[in-house]
């Protein structure tokens, strides 16, 4: 590929505030170790599994369900579950920790502990075993973002509930346990380290430009598609190759706030974005996050604060580098990638 | 064990502010999709490899050598090569970027881009295809640690490098693409972002306690081992099961002054901690990272960064949770990670 004399660039983006490395030529080096990732990460997936609790039929075998689509009363079958997780990082059922101090359980200046509230939802996107996310039509996918919508909506309604991390993994090697089509949702008692990044970074961006981050795209080379709502880009300093933001086009800080027709909009977008890595990329194994503003922050970070949907394939194992600095090394420039992707027929 | 009837709670470090959700509940979800680690990840090592050109007798197809121990005129075999990576991801005949501003190829408000220039180097630990770092002795080990130190003391002569991120990756699982024990080194134009978050992390706790995050140790249930110059501990909100830092015990900002008394020491305790990383873990893939302080950092800053080294087993893959949220899920309490550590004999 072209891409391959280019040389190395550093970048920072502007929403994180990380800096990455592009380097082409890092893809030549050799390496006498197997690379860990299968071919196909998602092989178990396909065949229906006489034992696996999220396909139609096994609702017993589950934790309870919170709710499903279609609403009872209609009683044709269900076409997206969302259940309490059974084995969850975090407790409904614990007391959630007080808004308060410092200091409990420390072992060392600064550190702090509390007891571990939360909720941790599975979304079980299909009622069959053998269809992925983006076999779904766009309606279909609409639907599973609306049904997180929703459930988001449901847990800010709690007082110690801070932020919402929605999130997919799609194939062993993006850290799924489980092969049946699902996403899954943690509702926090604290704000995550990397949304306070995030906010600080585009506060910073913000202050000194006097605009948010992602209302702009000076560059069409980045971008693979849009639709009325949407915006689909790699980003300038993509930390994966062919990793693919969604963004609202209109500024917006709330995911939960999508309303009935940006959510086909964005199923249909989303659909479309899965079906070219899968294509261009061979089924890799990917995660999806939704980054979105944290609950009852104050109204001066609204004009700064903009939820996107970020697709990452896991193509590559990180290592003592990325874990040590926070930087990345992506062998593949974003409008190179992006260019595949854009004249991709899917 | 024990810990699995622990319920969850959630911690934040007083080093890089980091929640981590403590869940030993999660440990026993089921999966229909195979690990991706395989159980010996350093298959590859072992026998000595006729095409490895980190081996004794392949000099030639390396890139250039920096420095070797012992050094000539001392005609013995080299033990330790310090050369430059072949496939650097930063380059050293790039034009160092200007002090100056923001702006140069922007995309969007906020971003920045930079030509790739830096210093990648790798360490060869050993001329030997079979002999592990932990293989060596204290002494040797120790030798591997002032080769680090030397060479950084090298790369901050040069005005434009900002950080030397000093990492090794061991095992396909751990990023690493050659078997051969070796370790790598990236001097970069910029301070990472890690880097720049623990520096803040830790600011903030001396500003509101007057102490170093890492000087005191109110608990010594999280203490592994400890020597004359440093103490090995699952850190109190450690990310990774089975995760050890060691730390100077005496408050030091940089890791490059270590002298060669307390490199002998810190070789002596991560002989150590690799080989019951190994026995309890199965010879698990691992990375190491040294955090130090970025290069002429004000004064002021010296009292409250102290540097360490981060080993980190992988033992798990990451999911969507941890790569949106910065917040890692660990299923092992460290003080029985600790426990375990303590007790075993190496
Ligand atoms: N009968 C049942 N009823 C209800 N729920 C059930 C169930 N059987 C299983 N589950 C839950 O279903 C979920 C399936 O989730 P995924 O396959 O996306 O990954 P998992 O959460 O296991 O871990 C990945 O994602 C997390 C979060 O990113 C990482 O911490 C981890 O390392 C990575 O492997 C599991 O959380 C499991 O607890
Ligand atoms: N003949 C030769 N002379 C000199 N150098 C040679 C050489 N042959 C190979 N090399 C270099 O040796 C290094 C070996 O390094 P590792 O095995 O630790 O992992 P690597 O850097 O490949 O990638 C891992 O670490 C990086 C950084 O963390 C991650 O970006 C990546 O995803 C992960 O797989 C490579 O960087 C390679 O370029």
């Amino acid at each position: 590929m072209a891409e391959a004399s280019r040389t190395s660039e550093a970048r920072r983006d502007a929403v994180f505030g990380r800096w990455v490395v592009f380097s082409p030529a890092r893809s030549r080096r050799p390496t006498d170790l197997k690379s860990h990732a299968p071919a196909n990460p998602s092989s178990g997936a396909g065949a229906p599994k006489p034992s696996c609790p999220f396909c139609q039929g096994r609702e017993s075998e589950c934790a309870p369900e919170i709710f499903r689509v279609p609403a009872p009363p209609d009683a044709s079958p269900w076409r997206i579950r969302v259940i309490e997780n059974l084995y969850p990082a975090l407790r409904r059922d614990a007391e959630p920790p007080e808004e308060a101090g410092e200091g409990e359980g420390e072992a060392a200046p600064g550190e702090r502990a509390v007891v571990g509230f939360g909720f941790h939802d599975v979304v079980i996107e299909t009622p069959r075993h053998d269809v992925r996310l983006w076999d779904l039509d766009a309606a279909g996918v609409g639907d599973v973002v609306l049904a997180y919508a929703r459930r988001v909506q449901q847990l800010m309604e709690h007082p110690a509930v801070k932020y919402v991390q929605v999130f997919k993994n799609h194939g062993a090697s993006a850290g799924a346990s489980m092969a049946h089509s699902h996403s899954q949702m943690l509702g926090t008692p604290f704000v995550p380290p990397s949304v306070t990044t995030r906010l600080n970074c585009m506060k910073e961006v913000f202050k000194r430009l006097g605009k948010c981050s992602l209302c702009e795209f000076q560059s069409k080379d980045i971008l693979v598609s849009e639709t009325h709502n949407f915006s689909a880009i790699v980003p300038f300093a993509a930390s994966y190759p062919f990793e693919i933001w969604i963004i609202p086009r209109q500024h917006s800080s709330y995911f939960h706030e999508i309303d009935k027709d940006m959510a086909l909009d964005l199923g249909s977008l989303l659909r479309t974005m899965l079906a070219k890595l899968s294509k261009q990329l061979n089924d890799p194994p990917f995660n999806f996050m939704i980054h979105t503003a944290p609950f009852g922050v104050s109204s001066s970070c609204l004009p700064y604060t903009h939820w996107f949907l970020q697709i990452v394939p896991q193509l590559s194992v990180i290592g003592g580098f990325e874990i040590g600095s926070g930087c990345y090394i992506n062998p593949v420039f974003p409008e190179d990638a992006a260019k595949i992707l854009r004249e991709l027929d899917c």
